[in-house]
């Protein structure tokens, strides 16, 4: 017998939630599929840092990930060893530094899923990197059919990294903030520079996402959505072309249109 | 000469971004409204409590709603006073009791806003509530007519809590939990009981919006869009009727669908 992939295999999924729906034809029960969402509390040096709500697709990623974008690692070689466990919601760290003193201040972000940030300053992006629209616009295509979690469920935001060719990393959580820090994580444990990257994602792009994006040195940030008037700021000043609405065979640059190939 | 209503005073909008547009016909500069962010920190006797990354509209609301919702008043009596300044990105809150110890230990949540819930447990909902999905559907094409800031531009969020005919408070933001802190702010200000409303939100509805939802007491939850596997798991216990994708003239409903007349 063939063996068969059960639903109930796919990773970051909910299978089979009973669901009343509701139509001008009346009432239907059916079994729909939803994005799965848990508590993993971070646990540095046998110090609770903090707790993250995410979708619990490539954990060390997002443990990783959050770590170096909160300035707390400056690469693999600071983790002395990391064990997560899903089962018990919880990630352990033990940094080489084990004298390391964790950060307490906390910003509240406004994003999906990285939802809170330790204060960090932004470094701008030197880069000469240019791409055409109707490059950003196939990326942007190809972005859309790599989303798994979303195609068979709905409900959960996307990121990806390109070196503007090829999709290098694409990352997906019930949290906008999540999505790009699966993705520094996934560089680090891969050994891929994000450097001259060109970053997509299907949220709205805030400050905090800018401050990652600069974190990572890519130059160019493209979103299928709106940016806010404080990212449109800090992209001008960090040297970021900022994309929004990027949909189709449109988009809008907010910032640095030069490195779109747009004289000014 | 008469008073010209300027688009500059449009509260929570940044007007007259200049930004080039690509299309089919080429590149254009054009100016664009994106929604406002502001980074609020919230002082409490003194101490730094959090920094909130939010649109400054009814930010009084928002910080009130926020203190709410995490445990630390229970109500406008346990504040002795209160200062908001948007100037010097700020909110300076005594309360009642000048020895209130200030909690430390921080979830980041997965939505867009509110970003950090100090642990909180769920209350369970006592409602004998129940509404058809046609006034649910009703409501929520009011609710769409009223996204003020929306409309003019995009890339926010919106929350309205109803008494199932009317919708009482209407809340934007770039975060999604702030849309609820300011709706619960705004009820307490006005003295409006939670008990009993039906929510709407255009956001995806993950674990905290459904513990914001259940310390409102509010036994029914309505989004444009998806629930998390854990969110459906707690309104089932918790008592609330989770509808999402409540679009044009469908809905989905994820828990206790007794509340929407659905015989189980």
């Amino acid at each position: 017998m063939p063996e068969a992939i059960s639903e109930s295999t796919i990773k970051g999924a909910v299978p089979d939630i009973l669901c009343d729906r509701f139509s001008d034809e009346g009432w239907v029960t059916t079994s729909a599929r939803v994005p799965d969402e848990i508590e993993l509390t971070i646990y540095v040096n046998s110090k609770e840092l903090v707790t993250v709500l995410c979708t619990p697709i490539k954990l060390n990623c997002l443990v990783l990930g959050f770590l170096y974008s909160e300035g707390i690692i400056s690469g693999t070689r600071d983790v002395a060893s990391m064990r997560v466990c899903e089962e018990d919601s919880m990630a352990d760290v033990r940094l080489s530094n084990a004298e390391y003193k964790l950060p307490t201040l906390r910003t509240l972000t406004s994003g999906c899923g990285g939802g809170v940030a330790f204060k960090t300053q932004g470094q701008k992006v030197d880069s000469g990197l240019v791409v055409t629209p109707r490059e950003v616009l196939s990326l942007m295509k190809q972005f859309q059919e790599q989303m798994e979690l979303y195609r068979l469920c709905g409900g959960v935001h996307a990121s990806a990294l390109s070196d503007t060719k090829n999709l290098l990393v694409v990352a997906e959580d019930i949290g906008r903030h999540n999505t790009l820090d699966k993705i520094q994580g996934e560089c680090l444990l891969r050994g891929l520079s994000t450097r001259d990257g060109l970053l997509l994602s299907t949220g709205r792009i805030s400050s905090e996402m800018l401050l990652k994006a600069a974190k990572m040195q890519a130059p160019i940030v493209v979103s299928r959505s709106s940016p806010t008037g404080r990212a449109i700021s800090l992209a001008r000043d960090l040297g970021i072309a900022l994309v929004g609405y990027a949909r189709g065979r449109r988009l809008s640059v907010y910032s640095h249109p030069e490195r779109l190939g747009r004289s000014t």
